[in-house]
């Protein structure tokens, strides 16, 4: 095995010396019998040795004590859910699939890594969302787009590299209960166009044949003028016999060369990529072409619905770029191929702060929904600022989209609950790279692990999911746990206090997404404008605005329509609003942008005085890296705060009541 | 000859049909003497024949008609000087030297070109300015820093090129009067640094002859770190004994190598380069060692003042940009040995549309001083917008320093009268590149042309040079000349008035420099700030705010300090001023912003449709490049116009009078 660059993440199996001294136990059932079963079993030698010092023999001998551990296939429990359960000196896993027999096995770890005694195990669970899923934004030169943690471990001047370390990414996968990823860049582009070609087949193999001994399915990202780009043809339109004919022979091959393969995940007619809109089609011709050619294969078209108007007027103030997914998707409701899924940004803009859940999740009824996060932290801080993800998706996944009488949240629609639909699931842009921790700031890590715990359960609470992410990473004291915990609970909250102020979204630096610029998109051409001016801020949504607020169902488009039960935190999305308005707090408009962002910068100091309080607690590289990260976000922090201060007191002419320094 | 893929400029010795019928001259008096000689011979010969078809004979013979042309060596000519005389069917070209043979019959040429027969020409001139000189900016991968024509034609993939394009590019420089050029970028890294090393030599020294061939002298922009990067040395502080020894050594090597080059271009400790401040030296010390080291071959060091603090808090009030090229290097005036030359760009700042001139040309008065302006529309429309630079150049020339009773210009101070010394000139940052057209756009070689003609003859008008080179480049009537002249005059006016508005600057989009962004620089590390708010813009640079006024002598310091006597071109530079006052035309200066900007845009439309009104005077390829610029022009007029407006009416809440859109 090549010298490992690269940290073990939770998945370290540093021995838990409180279980008590060296034991024997014997593997009874389940052994061999697939590729994932043999992964299973070995991961759970490695760790019952790493956690407790416990030999596990699998030869089939009975260990002298008689003590075992036996894996179980049981056909009643849900498809890959597990149980795991002690009684009377044995232990058994059971499951009624493979990949349910693997998740008990890093079910039961967990529970030893945090501490338990393997007699007091006794866990069932099964996945929230079928298709639990890592969209890689990676190149194949190398580069990761939105990328903070360094180059890509899968390409590198456009070639494949297939390395050990892709086998301990598939292992942290599946510990957290991941089962799909999609390794190249949803914008695909020269060499990447040719991942589905014999240039580059036998090497996609060798991932997928990775991420299979874990029960990953691979999924591809697709270029839609492939037929053109690869096939030679002079179109790429969705309703052309010959580019029916392309995909169809074209998607016979690869599921022939890469069987088991997922699908496809596309990005079309967004940001400069090609889709059917050039050829006057409808995004749902596009993935039905697709769904049509991969049907025979069961495979699956996930289609993202990231699609606006990029190069809008500034000037122009009918165009709402929060509008645009609700309305080019929604008319074809019902039209989408059962084998396609909609893949739907968190919220109408961009990964942003704050916004509110996009309309489209549970507006579409009659469609297959995924939503989709971003745990690369590109507007929330580069992961060099702490921002922990974990409470902004819970709020998305228990929003109440009014869709059913009941069983209406997010959580429902994309688990397949609300429409009794099983192409449904959850996804995220991976913040992993090939830094030696994976994830720029050690911290971030818990982003992703906790992205792929709340996709596989999502009624686990955010605090539930920080505390086992801290307990397994790292060997500290209850109070340090409790200090690290709280500051990844804070830290969100602190990021928005910061930056831009009550939904309004954007301000950051213009293509680079770091730092403040409070006018870097205001007048350009992404239709991200916050419009202010000496009196006001903001964009009026309502009835009387653009009308976005009336894309949700009733009982919301009210709540928003009226700033008065528009939640507050989104007020500047919803509403044009006064600086003088006067908030619940009872403070002007004005005056609670000074103190949040006065506030906010105070509160990154405190994280980074209570990062420096648990130094002990950690190992000190960690310490260390992270200490030089929390340097940067105080800076961040700072700039924030003078910056949106001091364009606002400029515009408004409005002192700060309590008469701090604004430049 | 390789097959030529660029134009001729204003060489194109297009045929100038009235001057009757063919003729043949015989060429008297010098003939081979010298490669410059023999560069000036070839030059008239091909020139005649082109514009006039007339033979010239070289071998001696005598031709029938007996006349002749004849050039005479005439000690009594200023330095580069020539008299181009007709008089009884002789023609004589007479100069001291070679450089002024070969300006003679360029300006026979001219002449001729222009429409004037041979009979009536006399013609006497010298230059205004000792070294005149270009500077490219051309790196070794081939991009030019800010260049808008295209890549360079002296470097690609970190080599040298030798082509014919150098000779017909030397052949235009020497037509102007060009007789210094440094062909390498002032941030000299990577393959450039080892410009001075064997790697190279051969290959400059190519182009070195090609110059010297047209009477040019090589500089090279040298890395002030090159004791560290080239010699291994552990430092470059200009007083340490192996520092000094190593540019000894070197400089020994490079004027033996390349014999006749002139000395070093350097920017020393300027946004990010190396230089003394890093070992706590001075400018003055960094140059004089270098000096020392170029002095026994006669050479050169040309020292550029472009030192600032580029890593401003723009939170600081206090530190005042503008200040630091005087603050830097005053103090040192009079210690600069014989052979250096400060080089000082025109205004404090950056190459604006509109600055004052830099207080320390004249300021300094026992140090020798070179002009330096930058033709690449860097700040000034990127050859996109037409911009003619020239009268902007004139006002500087023509500026009373006040530094002696009279001879007190910057155009005496940089020709050496002012002073009395001969180290001095005039030095511009090319605008070329390899496209066809060397410049872009097509109009913007005037700016070329204009720049060689001025630094040679600084008493020439921008109306007499622009006519110059438009009659010289096209065969146009004289009703298009006058409107295509009058274009030119006019552009920068206009240009200025869309732009950011009374001497403010910058306003324009980071790092790219074209298009609008009110605020690009505001709050950012450059120590470019307009400091706007609701009441007011400007900063403060009187006796009362950062004191930059008082570098001027007296009689200008008094001017700028009082807002009432500051030209108001320059109001928003020295004075940070209400919205509400009134300037001299009676209206309030945000009426005068908004005005200006809509006049601006109306005015860029205007140009356009001139242009479109010479259509059949100029060659379909010149129009349709340069009318595909002019309707860029109008986006960005129209860009420029909205935005500024948009953003002073959002922050004054003061609207236009005369009601127009603003957004």
């Amino acid at each position: 095995m090549e010298k490992k660059n690269w940290s073990d993440l939770w998945l370290s199996y540093g021995k838990v010396t409180e279980l008590g001294g060296a034991r024997v136990l014997a593997l009874d059932g389940l052994n061999a019998e697939s590729r994932i079963i043999k992964s299973a079993v070995a991961e759970l030698k490695r760790g019952l040795k790493g956690l407790a010092d416990i030999e596990l023999v699998t030869d089939g001998t009975v260990a002298n004590s008689g003590e075992k551990i036996t894996l179980i296939r049981e056909p009643s429990i849900p498809k890959e859910g597990y149980e795991v359960v002690s009684s009377g000196g044995e232990l058994k896993i059971k499951a009624s699939d493979d990949n349910g027999i693997l998740y008990g096995v890093f079910a039961l770890l967990r529970h030893l890594a945090m501490g338990q005694s393997l007699e007091s195990l006794n866990e069932k669970s099964s996945p929230s969302n079928p298709i639990r899923m890592m969209d890689h934004w990676d190149d194949m030169d190398g580069k990761i787009e939105r990328g903070y943690s360094g180059d890509s471990f899968f390409f590198e001047n456009d070639e494949i590299i297939v390395s050990d370390r892709i086998v301990d990414y598939a292992r942290f996968m599946a510990s957290i209960g991941i089962n799909a990823v999609a390794i190249n860049n949803v914008n695909v582009r020269g060499a990447a166009t040719f991942l589905i070609t014999d240039r580059f087949f036998s090497k996609v193999k060798e991932i997928q044949d990775i991420f299979a001994d874990y029960g990953i399915t691979l999924y591809l990202t697709i270029n839609f003028a492939s037929p053109i780009e690869i096939g030679g043809l002079e179109t790429c339109d969705p309703l052309d016999e010959k580019v029916i004919t392309w995909w169809k022979d074209k998607s016979k091959e690869i599921f022939e060369k890469l069987p088991g393969v997922g699908g496809y995940l596309v990005k079309a007619d967004s940001e400069g990529r090609p889709g059917p809109f050039t050829y006057g089609r409808t995004q749902a011709d596009g993935a039905n072409m697709l769904a049509d050619a991969v049907k025979p294969y069961d495979g699956i078209v996930i289609w993202r619905c990231f699609v606006y108007n990029c190069t809008q007027d500034w000037r122009d103030y009918k165009t709402d770029r929060a509008r645009a997914g609700y309305d080019y998707f929604m008319e074809f409701d019902g039209a989408y191929r059962d084998n396609v899924i909609l893949q739907i940004k968190n919220g109408p803009m961009d990964f942003q702060v704050r916004e509110p859940v996009s309309p489209l999740l549970g507006g579409l009824k009659r469609t297959n929904q995924m939503l989709e996060v971003q745990i690369a932290q590109e507007y929330t801080g580069h992961q060099i600022d702490l921002f922990y993800l974990i409470p902004m998706y819970k709020e998305v996944l228990n929003f109440h989209t009014y869709c059913n009488e009941d069983c209406d949240t997010v959580a429902d629609i994309i688990s397949g609950k609300a429409m009794g639909n099983k192409n449904a699931g959850f996804a995220a842009v991976i913040n992993t790279g090939n830094d030696y921790n994976w994830t720029g700031n050690d911290l971030a890590a818990v982003n992703l692990y906790g992205f792929g715990r709340l996709a596989y359960d999502t009624s686990l609470s955010a605090e539930t999911i920080a505390r086992e992410w801290v307990r397994l990473t790292f060997s500290m004291d209850r109070n340090s746990e409790d200090i690290l915990v709280e500051m990844l609970l804070d830290s969100g909250k602190i990021y928005e206090k910061y930056t831009a102020p009550l939904g309004i979204g954007w301000m950051v630096t213009p293509h680079y997404h770091y730092g403040p610029s409070v006018d870097g998109y205001e007048y350009s051409r992404w239709g991200t404008y916050h419009r202010a001016d000496h009196h006001a801020i903001g964009v009026d949504r309502t009835d009387k605005g653009t009308g976005y607020a009336q894309q949700y169902y009733k009982k919301n488009a009210e709540m928003y329509n009226d700033p008065d039960t528009c939640p507050e935190e989104l007020l500047l999305f919803f509403h044009r609003v006064p600086y003088t308005r006067k908030l619940k707090s009872g403070k002007t408009l004005i005056q609670h942008i000074y103190d949040t962002h006065f506030d906010g910068a105070e509160e990154a100091k405190e994280l980074a005085a209570k990062w420096d309080s648990i130094k002990n607690a950690v190992p000190s590289d960690v310490y260390e890296r992270v200490a030089e990260r929390f340097k940067l976000q105080i800076e961040n922090a700072n700039e924030w705060r003078d910056q949106i201060n001091s364009y606002f007191y400029r515009k408004s002419d409005i002192p700060d009541e309590k008469g701090r320094k604004i430049y």
